[in-house]
């Protein structure tokens, strides 16, 4: 009941629309298509490069948006790595099937032939949540959650909410990067990095640090032929996919970047874009659904036209 | 309300256990893994060889479990086609990132060309749902459901219930196996399959006729190229994946069937398996979760001992 009360509280016109639409839905209604055809270009951001990494593999690259306001120490030490090329010529060594694949030096566990760390930070505090402040922006989602008394948007990352603790926090959905660590919850620092692949492993949530968001290739991780040994690592060196390189955006010269927008998630349209999925107007659907869980809703991302 | 006084009458037991162990985590409980060590013979069924498919591309065997109980003209129809080798010789056309494989004709739009139907039907009414047959067993989940009044198992399956209306339905999770259609609800019938190679696209659900899961070889579906055509669709013939065959395991020679089993899940067996889930007590876990929505529960399968 309280978490119902927290609800109606956060989001009470949100919710009165959506019951409305959910009731009586509109041949009028807005889809996905319609929504992103009548944005508006102050509905879209372009990345920071400071904040975005690219990830260079002979496949093509794959772009990442770090979220320092998230886990702030990690996103520092992974530029840091990214910096000192720490990563360039490191493999994906597990890609587990419907649930993540993982970078790191294949030599890590070897004394004399791991990767050394020149500056950046070998292990880190977990960020596993953070102090819930109500001054960041947060687009919340209006049909509750089974894991989190709260979930939504926070500058385009999934973010879930707990105001009787006081905390949020980056959750697992498709495309989200975290720090793998070993069993002790200090153990991980960026050195190793993991993406989700499949159905969103919410029980990660608050128990490994997650720092980024894959916004453009996700093509290229969640294709590779998944491992065969114990939690989906590859099983003879040759099956490794190699890293050409990770560089911080804001180093590579304006003309070989990649120019993304993502949709403002703080915004009407993208309100209205949750609502376009939450009861699908397209022909081919039948029983509009009238919910829609968090990790259901897209972040569209574009080329800046 | 209603809602949480139907989760209370289904399980009043399981919540109750539920949340002492939300509460008050203890060391000695069960992991997957020692749940899965000492389950007894009892516990696991053996597929039925008349409802299990064999779908057999160049890379190896994909096995799909029917589901008659829930839609039983499309599984009547599917075993019809295969038998008539009506998928022989087809191909994968369609892969679309976090979304689904879909095999078909690549050639149905062309009347001289498309493969013939002897015996089998092209379409069929549609089986979004069905009677909730309050005597078909049902393990519910304790911790509800973003779409869905009840989620749980029945036979093995994801289902969901809707005790207000009187129905159930197959719930699209990963790995679950419906019959594509046109824009027309009932231009279905089992000529193009799709599986779920992603998030659970539960906007599905009631949309379109579930008929089975794949017990085993998703790997072989999800590490597919993604097609780079609208929906995912190859752009080119030779990027099709070939299908070999699709038999009905009771007409394949007994030693060239695939002997699997899987865990009973109306069992005591299967509710320690979904706690062990949602409190992992695995070392490496800093904070159990206390939750587990439908998608995230893994149906063990294993070789007959």
């Amino acid at each position: 009941m309280l978490a119902r009360l927290l609800w109606i509280f956060c989001l009470a016109v949100l919710i009165e629309d959506a019951v409305i639409a959910a009731d009586l839905p509109k041949p009028t209604d807005p889809t996905m298509a319609s929504v992103l055809a009548e944005s508006k270009p102050a509905d879209w951001r372009p990345l920071d490069p400071e904040n975005t990494l690219y990830v260079e593999f002979a496949s093509g690259r794959v772009v990442i948006e770090l979220a320092p306001v998230f886990a702030p120490r990690h996103v520092a030490n992974v530029k840091a790595l990214a910096r000192e090329h720490y990563f360039d010529g490191l493999a994906i060594v597990r890609v587990q099937d419907n649930y993540v694949v993982q970078w790191a030096d294949p030599e890590s566990e070897n004394p004399k032939l791991a990767r050394q760390i020149q500056h950046a930070q070998k292990t880190l505090p977990a960020e596993f949540d953070r102090v819930l402040d109500p001054k960041l922006p947060f687009t919340c989602l209006p049909d509750g959650d089974v894991y989190a008394s709260e979930v939504g948007f926070t500058d385009g990352f999934p973010v879930a909410r707990d105001p009787r603790t006081g905390k949020m926090w980056l959750v697992h959905t498709y495309g989200m990067v975290g720090a793998g660590r070993d069993n002790a919850i200090n153990s991980g620092g960026g050195t190793e990095l993991y993406v989700v692949i499949g159905q969103a492993p919410r029980h990660l949530d608050r128990n490994v640090t997650l720092l980024g968001r894959v916004v453009q290739g996700m093509e290229l991780l969640s294709a590779l032929p998944r491992g065969t040994g114990a939690l989906g690592f590859y099983e003879k060196p040759e099956q490794r996919v190699p890293i050409k390189s990770i560089r911080v955006a804001a180093d590579v010269p304006a003309a070989e970047r990649s120019n993304l927008e993502v949709m403002r998630t703080g915004t009407p349209v993208f309100q209205q874009l949750i609502e376009s999925r939450r009861n699908r107007r397209e022909e081919w659907f039948h029983t509009p659904t009238g919910r829609i869980e968090l990790s259901n809703v897209p972040i569209p991302v574009r080329i800046k036209p």
